[in-house]
């Protein structure tokens, strides 16, 4: 069968996705509301506010201070640091390495929404804790995560969501997570072949799989763009192919993040559909997984 | 006399402001209203929004690009390129090199009200049509002009006033000005001594004469931060010691404002107060200079 997502080619396409955004019909007992469910599905993105209480978002903002602060022994390749300095700008595999996490990622207001939206059981495809500090936050250029999982680490089908909680306000100058709505609809095919080890450089600055300045003015001309800001706590979901991005931040104003991505169960990992090699486990996890058990209630 | 503000020094200060924001008393027939007058003082920068007509901006907007298409000869070292590409950043000396910026730098709504903010004529100190380009936008650091134009120009005292005016549509994602309202109201003496030649790095990349993380940190948190946006024709005035800056900008919205500092006929230059060598006059007016004759109505 034709892969209907190539990417990496000798010329940029646009190609119409082929998969659904929302995968169940909604029911009074979903997760989440119909007008919700709807808005996810027309924008490839869902804001979602005041669903932790305020001892949760304490519990979970000490928890990261902990994971970052070097005082908790933490798995080998697991920590990124900002470019030209020592401070922790991620930590992956956070149900690994915390229970809170664990327990967060497992919640019915996260995984449960990934669930329903995606119409299968999920597990978690890549974890992680983002930290942008003040004053030298760098930018992280618009991408589709899709195109990346797709190409290199072998993700068949557009059926894995994004959940970001926000660990500090954020507002529209201190560099927040961009979206362009709509954008989810269409796949870019990039252009370029993949160099080997590319994660080793994409994940300080990426430089390919990454849209042509000709296909962002289109899509942002087309679609505009949606700062999803929000006072610690906020919750925003994400469709896998939906074009996002973040400015640098020069403010006082750090900006942290809890990020899990779940991919659907009938859609694990195969070989990369345009690299040599597949991306490490940390990235993308690829070994036995295991459905998540949706957990109801508080988390702390 | 001591110099009320000394700066690069061993250790950064905090020094009160030693001269006043708003150097008339309203009435009535003043180019701005009491309300604004006021803002403008409390603030350190007042945007006004609606001065200028659809056909006035329309033929600022084709001057500006005039400027920056190549087009038209320009001044030896008057033009600043994007660093690591070809793409104009800045043009200085525009009413030297366009009759029409010529005309807006007198106008009643733009040198009129800088006029009576600071009671007494005035004149250009600096002027700059300014691009920042969509993508590949860099951020520019937070400082206050004031503590370059004294320490690098000789700027006696705090009797100066920019004026921009947008360009291009700017919101709080598109790397706007940033401001920090009330901050004009102490003097951030900065740590270090100036190198030579100082404004060759400085103008692209801003290294000494800024205030350290902990100071921006504690204004930022006493003052807020405020992001100048608006429709193109929107017009920013700001005091030469209000601290701003502004963050890159990945979006493919590109930025442009037309920049004039207007300095008080009484606050004419001296020598550098800490600087072995003045700048250029491209960056600060140091030769014979004529008071502004402010002009009513329309610029087209």
């Amino acid at each position: 069968a034709q892969d209907p997502y190539p990417s990496r080619l000798p010329e940029e396409r646009f190609l119409p996705r082929q998969d659904k955004t929302v995968w169940s019909q909604w029911r009074p007992d979903a997760p989440l509301t119909a007008q919700q469910a709807d808005q996810f599905d027309r924008d490839g993105f869902l804001i979602v506010k005041d669903v932790f209480s305020a001892e949760e978002i304490e519990a979970l903002m000490a928890e990261s201070a902990a994971l970052r602060g070097g005082e908790r022994e933490l798995m080998d390749g697991s920590v990124i640091t900002e470019p030209g300095s020592d401070e922790v700008r991620t930590v992956f595999k956070l149900p690994e390495q915390s229970p809170l996490f664990n327990r967060l990622a497992r919640d019915r207001r996260v995984a449960g929404v990934a669930s329903f939206l995606l119409g299968d059981e999920v597990y978690v495809h890549q974890s992680r804790l983002n930290y942008k500090p003040g004053f030298t936050g760098k930018e992280f250029y618009w991408h589709s995560d899709f195109e990346t999982w797709h190409a290199e680490d072998g993700m068949p089908r557009m059926r894995a969501i994004s959940a970001s909680l926000l660990l500090t306000d954020n507002d529209a100058l201190n560099g927040p997570l961009m979206l362009m709505p709509g954008s989810h609809k269409e796949f870019i095919a990039c252009a370029g072949e993949t160099p080997d080890d590319n994660h080793k450089a994409s994940l300080k600055k990426q430089e390919v799989g990454v849209p042509s300045h000709e296909a962002l003015t289109k899509l942002a001309s087309r679609h505009g763009i949606t700062a999803a800001t929000g006072k610690a706590g906020t919750l925003v979901f994400f469709d896998c192919n939906t074009m996002h991005g973040s400015n640098g931040n020069i403010t006082p104003f750090s900006r942290s993040n809890a990020f899990f991505v779940f991919n659907a169960m009938s859609n694990r990992l195969e070989e990369p559909f345009g690299a040599k090699k597949a991306r490490p486990d940390f990235l993308a996890e690829r070994g036995e997984v295991q459905a998540l058990e949706v957990a109801a209630g508080k988390l702390v």
